[in-house]
């Protein structure tokens, strides 16, 4: 008998006869012998019609009221749940993150747990009742009820797991758990059955939406295992986890990318100390975030300055930028609006070279160009023409044998002394 | 300065666009000088939407689930008015009845109110906030969120009212006030400007919806001034109060009725004892309420027995009634299920003979039968056909000269020496 969390997400619950399905399954853990406490989000569209309702109101809902709106939507879904599972003649008690102490700091609209009391729980369940805990939200100090952000379901369920001492937090989705790729832009995408912690912080901040990255953090921080599963078919997901003598032997895990991404260069700027700050400072006050960097210096006076930033933001930084370049001297300033990113991600690089070579080989093989390349311990990101995006990840994907994941129980993914 | 607890109904705040009206009337009364907590009901339709939901996943919804599901209504329609307030500059702060300490019984779906916590909405309005509190809604001694029932935001404002010693209670609706009847039905009703508890409480039994019966009954029982309003109209409303300068000096106050209502007639049942309760038991077994009750003992032998009740009950009740005619050896049974019930309203018949007679006078003018009288110390109730329910009204309601309320300033409604 294991203390399972079970985390349900929006679309898991976006119906009533999802909602009649999830209690099938809660039960189906509850028949296995199990304790266990389901984390619900608000019913898909839920969130967004509430968010509206407010905005409809004024451009900038008070921050403590928006929380007080918005964490209806899980309250809803948390109590459906438990009158299914009721009529299904399964106890079961449901609990807001302010019932429950879902404590917080005072961060409205993404606030931070700080603490969750247990008392509650460990009563109820000690009583036979399946607990029902709304996702994303908490009760700061004062008693004011307040939300976590976008995906604050998945933290909500990680750290009540942590706090409970849980043997697993199963967090289930749309998807069957993490895959090699997207398997929406590959078919021959391949479901990973284990992944690593800071494979799945980089797979998360990449783009792969399954776990929201904060909550993966909290896990690795409580060592808590992680399983991602589906709502709507069976089957074992993919556990997150240190155990990593699988992952070992495997060089690397997965391919994320992610579109709407712009790239601009500044070029021959006359290099001057704090250069770098003063174009940055610019474009950050402006509040336009930026992600990967690079600079060349070419020669003594001057220097070339590249960065990528989110499609949307391309014309008003572009603007800046070139009058920046006046003021700077700069020789031009170039741009593309059509780029992609492409990240390959593995634990497995830490202790084996070569696989940048192998990457950009088998984008070479295929006349992609390469636009920028950062790397990290355990990640490797490249800039691509936004056309050539899915050639490009089905050329690596194969390249490290991606789409044979599995098929030898010896030969997990790529190992090292294949490349 | 005055402490004032306004209540808006689902109506009131049944779009956004109301919903910003009424954080004008909460200004305005903010800037009169008053101190002012809302309470505010869900918006029109919306607990009726969370009911189907749980109703479509189970006919009999668990209760304590079904108070979680369903409080979220008022939760939404609170955040949003303290949303439009702070847009509008003006501080407010929005609390559940959890939050608030609105503490009930464990009677999930129909709980009363046990006590009021002030302590958090005075020390918020001594800093200058507008208070917003959810309707409808509390919490039990376990901490679960529980609801009052149908109605039950204006049992929330009185009993918030009367626990603040409120100087008024406004409750605010989509009428003027409380009429001399219904102005859709006589256009001539007209507005009374006062009203005494006990009058309320006989129209709010009688059919006229203005008041919730037990918020009457709970701000009579703290002699808690209640002004009834229009959200969308200016006009100072119908004040519901005790003290009756004013109304002892008018004979009656108005004309309440209902429709939907049946009759039944058992006569010649061989009289014996208990005969009352065989014949009432066999009804209420089947769930049926009955309302009005006439008994005459027409002879030693026999006695004929009459009631009233809801028209949808009439043809499960009369096969009731004829086969317990036939075990009693009764003569015959009649029904007639085209009837309405008229009911005259007024404190002034407690020391006043001949409001009687004058009723069944103007309605034996227009040749209107009456099929049934029931009388107390303020009303007299009679049945009659549906078709003449209009006809009746008016010629009560002019032989009573309500029609002329207000006309003369010291002739508020037809006194005494006038019949």
């Amino acid at each position: 008998m294991a203390l399972l969390v079970q985390k349900y997400g929006g679309s898991s619950v976006g119906t009533l006869d999802r909602i009649q399905h999830v209690a099938e399954r809660v039960i189906q853990a509850k028949q296995q012998g199990h304790d266990v406490v389901v984390v619900v989000s608000a019913m898909q569209g839920e969130t967004d019609r509430l968010i509206q309702l407010a905005e409809n109101l004024t451009a900038e809902p008070h921050p403590r009221e928006y929380d007080v709106l918005v964490s209806t939507g899980e309250q809803v879904s948390m109590a459906l749940l438990s009158i299914a599972l009721a009529a299904k003649n399964c106890k079961a008690r449901s609990y807001t993150g302010l019932q429950t102490g879902i404590l917080t700091d005072d961060a409205h609209m993404h606030a931070r747990i700080l603490d969750v009391r247990t008392d509650t729980i460990r009563r109820d369940l000690a009583e036979g009742y399946v607990i029902i805990i709304a996702g994303f939200q908490g009760v700061n100090a004062l008693g004011d009820i307040t939300t976590l952000g976008r995906g604050g379901s998945d933290t909500t369920a990680v750290a009540l797991a942590a706090a409970l001492k849980a043997d697993e937090c199963q967090i289930y989705t749309d998807v069957e758990g993490v895959y090699t790729t997207d398997p929406r832009l590959l078919p021959e995408a391949r479901l990973l059955p284990q992944i690593g912690f800071e494979e799945m912080l980089e797979m998360s901040s990449l783009g792969a939406k399954v776990l929201q990255m904060h909550s993966v953090e909290l896990a690795s921080k409580h060592n808590l295992p992680v399983r991602v599963l589906s709502t709507f078919k069976e089957g074992p997901g993919t556990l997150v986890t240190f155990d990593d003598k699988v992952m070992q032997k495997r060089l690397v895990s997965g391919i994320a990318f992610s579109r709407e991404e712009a790239i601009i260069a500044l070029s021959g700027v006359p290099n001057q100390a704090g250069i770098e700050g003063k174009i940055l400072g610019k474009v950050s006050d402006a509040h336009i975030e930026i992600d990967m960097i690079a600079q060349y210096t070419t020669d003594k006076e001057n220097t070339d300055f590249t960065f990528t930033l989110q499609r949307k933001n391309y014309a008003k930084t572009l603007k800046i930028v070139e009058h920046l370049a006046q003021e700077l001297g700069a020789v031009s300033v170039t741009g593309n609006e059509n780029v992609a990113k492409l990240s390959l991600v593995g634990i497995g690089m830490r202790s084996h070279s070569g696989v940048a070579s192998t990457m950009f080989q088998a984008l070479g093989d295929v006349d992609i160009h390469i636009q920028m390349i950062t790397t990290s311990e355990i990640k490797i990101s490249v800039m691509i023409n936004e056309e050539h995006l899915e050639q490009g990840v089905r050329a690596v994907h194969t390249a490290f044998e991606l789409d044979k994941l599995g098929e030898h129980p010896q030969h997990i993914g790529v190992v090292a002394q294949s490349v």
